[in-house]
């Protein structure tokens, strides 16, 4: 799926993703990121939302994993997350799903072709690689 | 503030918490709970979403924190969370803010009035208390 066919499937799949604006923005072996407007998604202080920010990074791990996976239909769900929230964020909200280690991907293709089953943990940063305000650490599993 | 009065501060802050038609629906001392429809929240498997899983907790830690100071105008945010997903939610999404022990908000209270600065550990189940779906665990930072 190309990053608008992933979006419209996020907004027709995830209400709340259409509520927050979201969007993929690339989608590549190269870069991955999704982004929302900092309008539909601001907290009490004008800054990006805590919550924005995790289902932002929550999502860029799943349409990463569909996508890795060419095929919407598998039975992805998140086991653990963690967020590391180091600045406020004062635009547009971006994550960035950073490209697992070549044998981790490798690994994970794997075992859901053999066992219809695998696991991967997937890094996603919020901001710019050279300027990351927030972090995020998310276990994902893949079942067929 | 009563939980009608929370719901419509958080309303009106954080648009995010209006599109998940997240409501307060107890805010006292024995009961801290916050809920949200499924209708409004879920994902590609039509349970509830991982993302508006983890905004509902990351709430349910600001609307506790800013009931507790007697003060929605202190600048809260939040410092890390982490999140575990046990089960799928197939009903509607509750949290539960769990009562700090009774020294660690006396310090957090006693840190803010003297210094202007307070950090707190929340812990949130979503669920029951009999029956936990998820944790989640979050670290918020109160500034005067």
């Amino acid at each position: 799926m190309n990053p608008e066919e992933l979006t419209a499937y996020l907004h027709e799949k995830i209400p709340l993703t259409r509520a927050m604006e979201l969007r993929v923005a690339s989608a590549n072996a190269a870069e991955f990121v999704v982004c929302a407007p900092l309008e539909a998604n601001h907290n009490h202080l004008g800054t990006a939302f805590g919550g924005s920010l995790s289902a932002l990074a929550t999502v860029a791990g799943y349409a990463f994993i569909w996508h890795e996976l060419g095929e919407a239909s598998a039975h992805v769900v998140i086991r653990d997350s963690l967020m590391n929230f180091r600045r406020p964020v004062r635009s547009e909200l971006r994550a960035i799903c950073v490209p697992p280690q070549r044998e981790d991907l490798e690994s994970f293709r794997l075992d859901f072709a053999r066992t219809g089953k695998a696991r991967l943990k997937l890094a996603v940063q919020i901001g710019s690689s050279s300027d990351i305000t927030a972090e995020f650490l998310g276990t994902y599993v893949a079942l067929r």
